[in-house]
């Protein structure tokens, strides 16, 4: 079975490296080298990382033969924020039963307040 | 190691059959048997997504003994939601770049255009 375009993108997000190697290359396109710096990783392990970000599309690699730039593609990003954000009325609902929630509780400490200053 | 928070999320996400049990309990509550059906699966699959999207949070269970109602629980969408969207001046900047890039081609396009009539 061939894993769907949001699938291969969901698992290739799905691990902290991976993810701060895009936060790298929204400063611009630099060279794996350049990459591997800040993680103390081998280079074989970042190009892995690298591979799976590529086959997400999630990461491009320039064609110059010596220097091969990596970039970060936001294409398959604006996907997940679409797909997230089509769940936006779920958590808002949430939100509005849980101030309903509160102002019920707050209705009551105030009218149990009244009745315990009248007795 | 222990996966961070949003690793566990995305890793949950990268499934269709889990994000499609998602999209079934934004409909409301219900149980595992009812959840199964749609996907012609074994109950014991089903409850194997399910224990992955309840471990990253996405799905609760309630605490009826006979009935436990499955439900979503989207608190992490948001924050995937929010972790996308971060990136959007990354998309937007494409975007950009590509009407500016379009733009000069018809700008030569016309120029050339007068060009030609001119001989």
């Amino acid at each position: 079975m061939v894993a769907d375009h949001l699938s291969v993108t969901f698992a290739a997000l799905a691990d902290p490296t991976r993810r701060a190697i895009l936060a790298r290359l929204t400063a611009g396109e630099c060279s794996v080298t350049d990459l591997a710096e800040p993680f103390a990783m081998s280079m074989p392990a970042i190009s892995k990382h690298l591979r799976v970000l590529e086959r997400a599309g999630l990461v491009a690699r320039g064609r110059q033969a010596q220097w091969r730039p990596c970039r970060i593609n936001a294409a398959p990003l604006k996907e997940v924020a679409a797909w997230a954000e089509s769940y936006r009325h779920i958590w808002e609902q949430r939100l509005d039963r849980l101030e309903a929630h509160l102002q019920e509780l707050q209705a009551k400490e105030k009218s149990h307040g009244r009745k315990s200053r009248r007795k």
